[in-house]
């Protein structure tokens, strides 16, 4: 007699967050050092110092009333400016403050962009593989479906032809998420112009625009030469979602904002149908001292030199164990192929061992685990010796 | 080609916000003192002391991967033990963190409810006037279709009679809010009874449960002997939703809860609906920084005092000039019956003399504005000043 809907959703709690809730009881029950928790991408290097600095000087200085006051509900526009202004330098265009509303981070941008991008029930939306698999609840908040367009097996990069394929009447938009969870691949410059080409003369076939939806929480998080280029300069009708959590370590204080670039035709008028799906989904304003802080310094960077020594102690120690593994380039995920092809069964195996790494079954990748390296190094150690354990198990 | 919902949303802003852009604009370009903005409920005294030293510890001392990091999706442990025993003291109950769900304020808490409790689309509910504009949005997330109750002209409490003719075979829940917006009405003890004993009758012969959502941001805010009963004693499917935005001065920071108590059947069930709502809504978890400030002080109280000066001087000030409102025992919120009978017109009036009120026709009650005293005193004076101005005119 209630939602059913609301009711399945709370009674599946997602993989992941099953995981970690499981990690949290070992932890208490067993010890820290029982448990190597690379479920989840919860950032254990802290803030960047000046992330750090702007909550005291805010909190020291500015006027209560105004620090913790409503803001506008895009948010206020001191703050819109100085991300605009800071997003301007870095790609070398025009973006206004008119063009961001700010959220509680990127799972309700996307929520809303999905929402005001469903025109009727029944519209899709289409998920690369292997994709975040909440994509599949957010992509419905209005009546919208989510299908999902198969990878290359080997570089785990979009299959165009099946894109191309999937893309009918219904097609409201395509969800492209790089650096990519759960594989760490980053979408260079050529792959990405290929999505948008494909985009281009299917839209112009079917006679509407398809709106690229690019998911970029991970964009700061790239390592050696890997570059990320900036979405709408390749595909004018792209809509950003953006988090602060991973960059600037504050996964749980819930900052982030939708950006509608010049490049995509009426993006003012887009925004404010963004403005009311969020309206309608219970936004008031995005949180008042995370926008100030944030505004603050829209600039800060990630210490991308702590997860890069995680990935290069991963990955060497993956090597010499003999497991085959996807290098990654970007994001703090390693997809490692599972031996033996059950990705569920092994992550089980792990799991009663004390390492909780996430099957990326949901993911649409089966096959593959993803193991979360944004953890201290201690952690990346207790996992390396348990896969150790495991391996000798499987010879 | 959007969301035709979303698009009409966006673009029609609320009377209250269209009202406080243009306060903005004016105290911009014609100076602070030329605006009395009486038009949005953003408290004008600071957080309580323990608030503002609870910030300033907690960046001080707590370990910032904890503080910043991802909570689970109901909200820490701790902090919902914390909530949970402050309001078993408050009410001689016992609630446990299991009865919790923290959110991002009342309005993703309440549009949460209204998902959840949707069993279908066309499912009602029922606002007693005057109501909260915003819940004729938040209603209709899933699907639902807001119904108004009216109220009694004199006493502004609900006409059961009509509430009872007004529930069917559709009705899914009825929503009380009280210290009121926008009358400043507090609803005793006879009057929720009332109130409880329409929904068990007429729950009773539809055949299914009734809710009664008890939306609190008020709570806190009473004047004289005024009595706010803890809701569920008196109807036990009550669900609480409740946000610390007006008590603790921190509107913007958006934190609050939903509780379904132990009173209400399969509560636990129930809390699980309202997760998998919240997280189909884009809900990840409360802003974790200021979880851990309530929880660190569940029961810090507002500066009353504050308030009920402002309403003082502003009931004394109306008296004198002749104009007809009605008392206010709760909240922050005074109804002036408009001159004429015309609302609209009179805000209208108003405006052009810089003075910020909103007409109620949008609240459910035509003939009356309300009037935001939560206001610096100055901001009082300069509001009387004009209402003398204007008072003449009439004359």
């Amino acid at each position: 007699m209630w939602n059913p809907k609301a009711t399945e959703r709370g009674n599946s709690r997602s993989v992941i967050r099953e995981l970690f809730a499981y990690g949290e009881t070992l932890r208490r029950t067993a010890g820290e050092d029982a448990v190597a928790d690379l479920s989840l991408g919860n950032p254990a290097t802290p803030p960047p110092p000046a992330v750090t600095e702007a909550f005291r000087t805010l909190l020291a200085t500015e006027d209560p009333l105004t620090l913790h006051g409503y803001t506008a509900a895009e948010g206020d526009p001191v703050v819109r400016a100085s991300i605009a202004a800071a997003l301007s330098r870095r790609y070398a265009t025009e973006i206004g403050a008119e063009h961001l509303f700010l959220t509680a981070g990127a799972a309700p941008a996307l929520t809303a962009v999905f929402f005001a991008l469903t025109e009727a029930p029944g519209d899709e939306f289409i998920a690369l593989a292997p994709y975040f698999p909440e994509y599949s609840v957010f992509a419905t908040v209005a009546g919208g479906v989510l299908r999902v367009c198969p990878c290359d097996p080997v570089t785990l990069l979009p299959d165009t032809d099946a894109l191309a394929s999937l893309i009918g009447e219904r097609t409201r938009g395509v969800i492209v998420n790089s650096p990519n969870n759960p594989s760490g691949v980053v979408y260079d410059r050529v792959t990405l112009a290929r999505i948008a080409a494909c985009l281009t003369a299917r839209s112009r076939e079917i006679g509407h625009s398809i709106y690229l939806i690019s998911d970029e929480p991970y964009r700061e998080l790239v390592y050696g030469a890997a570059e990320v280029p900036y979405v709408p300069s390749l595909y004018p009708e792209t809509v950003v979602c953006y988090s602060f959590s991973k960059s600037y370590s504050l996964p749980g204080d819930r900052i982030g904002y939708v950006l509608t670039p010049p490049t995509c035709p009426r993006a003012a008028e887009l925004l404010r149908a963004v403005a009311g799906a969020a309206r309608t989904l219970g936004h008031v304003c995005a949180p008042a001292l995370m926008q100030r802080v944030v505004g603050a310094v829209p600039d800060a960077r990630p210490d991308i030199a702590f997860y890069d020594r995680n990935r290069r102690a991963l990955m060497q120690a993956l090597s010499d164990l003999g497991y085959a593994y996807v290098t990654p380039e970007g994001a703090f995920y390693l997809l490692l192929r599972a031996p033996g092809g059950d990705a569920v069964a092994f992550s089980d195996r792990a799991k009663r061992e004390g390492l909780l790494i996430v099957p990326c079954d949901g993911f649409g990748l089966p096959g593959f685990v993803r193991l979360a390296y944004c953890v201290a190094p201690a952690v990346i150690r207790r996992a390396v010796t348990i896969l150790e354990r495991i391996r000798q198990d499987l010879q």
